[in-house]
């Protein structure tokens, strides 16, 4: 079969691999709808994950099943189903422990494109089927879909991490398409106030869609300034950082109250120091948390998503600017992706 | 000063009293919009407090500060605040850990109209005022920001006791005010799937207007068997109870997963026992939770519910159906709600 | 192989079966130390779980692993091993959501001698072993490594549900052997004073042991009062129903705080419903949270549970009463199970 | 009346003050038993507060009312009292939010030798006596009743924040009298294993005795490379930062495991920023999250902690390795602290 595969650093490529064999809880699915992500292109172009050679790239697909393992008892070939980027194996220790996204070790509940290939292939391999795959609602679409993979279920999380509740004011640090989907994941969970953090144009937009009552462009000045300035010098409740570079923390511990939360969902791909003052810290005694995590994946996650789409309370298609068809399209996604234009949000190839 | 009184089971009135005198921390207030509850039908008609001879009704108010003792920092004559119906004593052991509604005893948290006069006076007293008020934002309403002293945290208390996240299916049962700020509630918490049982129109499309999916008429048969029907025998993951008999926690149980919640905010007025199915129970072992508690009052609770309001997130308009104006239209108010007219949700009196 | 089974109601004697085939995760187990436990008692001779026809009796056991199948990582033939009563399949949504113990139905966590063979067999077979089986630790005693299946397990989750801090009075209703663990896990949470309510000598002197500060004898008189006496009239903070009737409900509810919690471990093996009274419940506003469940089960809880013993923070010996050796006393040891002598806490059967 | 002051930035002496005056909800208590804390050294010899003229210190006190205001309650002149270190007005917002210790603003729940004078005076002052007043039980003496001031609260709040569960691996950095309550506190959550980190024999032995299964000595080689040997490599589930410099917190982070918690209590008194090794931290997506916080102070959190020393479950004598007497010794306790003395653990002056 074919695949579009980070050949080794900085080069991708179209290659042929064997169709993947699949194991007795496994199922092998076709895609119907991918979508590149940041992630595929910190793995290529920022070594990310250290070179690697032929690997078929992607973790973001709507797609059909084409073969189950003999243990599968929920799906068949022809379901139309949600893959998450997360697909771990659910019998570990570190699964019963609730976070599946390190079942095995740090961050190995993320198999596709980083332990086993990508769906970015004719076909690829989903472990542990009947805990991984989830059915997509009749009335989304494959486009809308592959939102859940991974920009809902990461923005969500981070608002999940920050504990947001009613009334509450709640700053979000990047609103690329994850960023936007904290913004929507923090309006879900009763936020009051949502001062949004981006400078482009069409993200600013998207997040007033969503929720935020104010946004903040960083090519303006300080964002610290600006966000003090906005709210007449109070600290904010929680900071949800989506975006931007290590210093992001810095500015978040400068508008925080005390035992607010900073939630962390932004891949940190370089520098070597997270920075936390210990003044702004409160000497140690602030009670404010740090905490960063990599989306929740598996079955049910995806299932309690998709109601959202499904009964009409999320409306992922102000994401989708860029929508290209057919399986040779997948690299001018992915390089989109990498290029960034300005009126990109996401790009989603239908197949 | 004159006030709108119980004068003893059965029996209401106008009648003089001295006006409140105030300790070092409290506040004297006259009302601005006041609305009357279904408690005070309770009180008056059902001898839920047993009787009580000459005190003032009410605990749902906006008003005007004219009075603040030697120990107030926060608040000063001429400021418009919201009352919450709760308004504790802060210092207590139970305040302490988080359960102010019991402050001082069992729902002793509730003061007006039941410890002390209630907020249908000239004036009226409210303990420990900085943390008993909250300002009302300029751009809401006095009308409205009536709302936020009982219907709108009663309704989301329900909705966060139950714990309800992302895209779960939420079941409210009673659909008068209370229970359409739970529908609202559990909408704003990101429920995906809401289903609200009521029979009346306007309290339908008013559950739709809050987020509702589906609405189900107690008098069109049995509710359990509409639900189920719903939800092809699914069961679901949150119950909220807002009205109805002791029976509602019984149907409850009958739809419901294993480790589901059933949250009520229903003051239960009648009956002896509330009864819990054993089997449905999962025979003591399925983590089926039940908890019904008053609603959280104070400053913060109100201040966070408010920016709901100010950054409209939350349109409280719809459940003003009868609005009156004058200090005298107090009794009529209690009689609307006293008889609940088919058009009727909640009458609120300007002053 | 042998098995020592119900052959119907009210019914026991050993039977002949194959040897269970085991799937490509599952091992193949022979047990080195088995324990009879009151569910079996209940199955048996109370119809429980209905008729069964030649269903081997038992859920807790060490043993031996025999064979393991093609997945299996982590286990392999000759290892010592904890079985826990309850051994889920990991991969469900209910063990995504975090309730295992009902994953694929209620209580359906619960396998052996329920919906499979259970442990009084030559053999038996532990679905998803990497999931479900632990090391047991080279200094813990087979006999005392079987009270891990269940009696820890069981007592400490009721401690668990009861969120027991520190200081808290506790009052644990029943002192058999889980209620002994739910004495011993309240006390390893840091309860203050624990009211332990029990009859029989062996097991009050236990639970002084396992940290209780007072305890309370049934026979002498109503509980309610006793423990009323006891505390000054103050109301306790936390309750756990580990043994008596559906009457402990209502006593829990004349003695417990606003805001308290209700945690029944019990399994309910009668009775139609359990009753809350409407006033003691605080009209349903005093936050009095009822909860009641199955123990969690699975690998990661046994590796936890099991360092408490390894560490020396527990210890299980007061609980062995009685020690049987050989695989035909398994019969004798249900036996005592079911008539309770006077001094039996637990039996355990080395084979 | 007399007091032991801070003069000016390292400088100390006996200084004559009013009386307090005590307002309508405060009390006017004398000490009985007082402990000098490490806090008193860095205020005034490592200007942690800046420069302060005339501060009486001390914030660790069993004392005797004298005095109450015309609003208290609960306290009447005699009684014998715990007073905690944090001692909070009640009423504001971030006490109803649950952080009473950042009561009016960062830290300023903490009162005594920081907003007024401390407790190492003939008299002093507590606000708000019915909130932050404990009565102490009858079977405590007035030394180990001091412990409950700051030691044992501190302590265990390092073990709650880091939600030490049944059979976990702690390590606690840091085993002056505070890490060692850390231990204690960790113990009495149900930890499995605890490795203690600290040098003195004293400390070390303490360490065992409250719980520590292990103890490593910083001066014996890296303790990274220490407790990695212990745990044959295995990442250990919480760390309580107890003590040390900020560089413990890059210690914490190379030891635990993807979604622990690392949980600080130390008092950071110097240095710019902590570190977070973002490898370490998983890309910022490894879950483990990061916590300081001030302990809670008031009369609940008293009384639930002197039950463990009325109970019997906590022991606090071998803090008491310096038992000095008379008003007069309290300069002396003081240098004690500041000296450490190998075989110190905590100085007590009765009075």
């Amino acid at each position: 079969m074919k695949g579009f595969a980070m050949l080794t650093l900085n080069k991708v490529g179209w290659i042929e691999k064997p169709k993947p064999a699949i194991g007795p809880m496994d199922a092998l699915v076709k895609p119907l709808a991918i979508s590149p992500c940041t992630s595929d292109v910190h793995t290529v172009w920022e070594a990310a994950l250290g070179d690697r050679r032929d690997l078929i790239l992607g973790h973001e697909a709507v797609g059909e099943v084409v073969e189950v393992g003999s243990l599968v008892k929920d799906f068949k070939p022809g379901d139309k189903v949600i893959i998450p980027a997360i697909t771990p194996y659910w019998e570990t220790v570190e699964s019963q422990m609730g976070f599946h996204q390190h079942s095995g070790g740090m961050l190995l509940g993320w198999q596709f494109s980083n332990v086993r290939d990508g769906v970015f292939g004719e076909y690829f391999q989903v472990i542990q089927a009947d805990g991984n795959l989830a059915l997509l609602p009749d009335n989304v679409s494959v486009e809308e879909g592959v939102m859940l993979s991974d920009m809902v279920p990461t923005g969500f999380h981070g608002a999940d991490n920050a504990e947001v509740s009613y009334g509450e004011c709640v700053v979000v640090i990047g609103i690329g398409p994850v960023g936007l989907m904290a913004v929507a994941g923090a309006n879900l969970r009763g936020a009051g106030r949502i001062i949004a953090v981006g400078s482009r144009d069409i993200c600013q937009k998207a997040a007033r869609f969503y929720g935020a009552t104010d946004t903040v462009d960083y090519k303006a000045g300080d964002i610290v300034e600006q966000i003090k300035t906005a709210t007449g010098g109070k600290p904010v409740d929680k900071v949800i950082i989506a975006g931007g570079t290590l210093e992001a923390f810095e500015q978040a511990m400068k508008i925080i109250r005390p035992a607010g939360i900073i939630s962390n969902i932004n891949y940190l791909g370089s520098g070597e120091y997270i920075k936390v003052n210990r003044v702004d810290w409160g000497l140690g005694m602030g009670h404010i948390r740090i905490i960063g995590g990599l989306m929740p994946g598996g079955r049910k996650n995806m299932e309690r998503l998709s109601n959202l789409l499904k009964y009409k309370k999320l409306d992922v298609s102000p994401l989708l600017t860029h929508r290209l068809k057919g399986f040779d399209q997948i690299e001018k996604g992915l390089l989109l992706m990498k290029d960034k234009p300005r009126d990109l949000i996401k790009p989603v190839v239908t197949i």
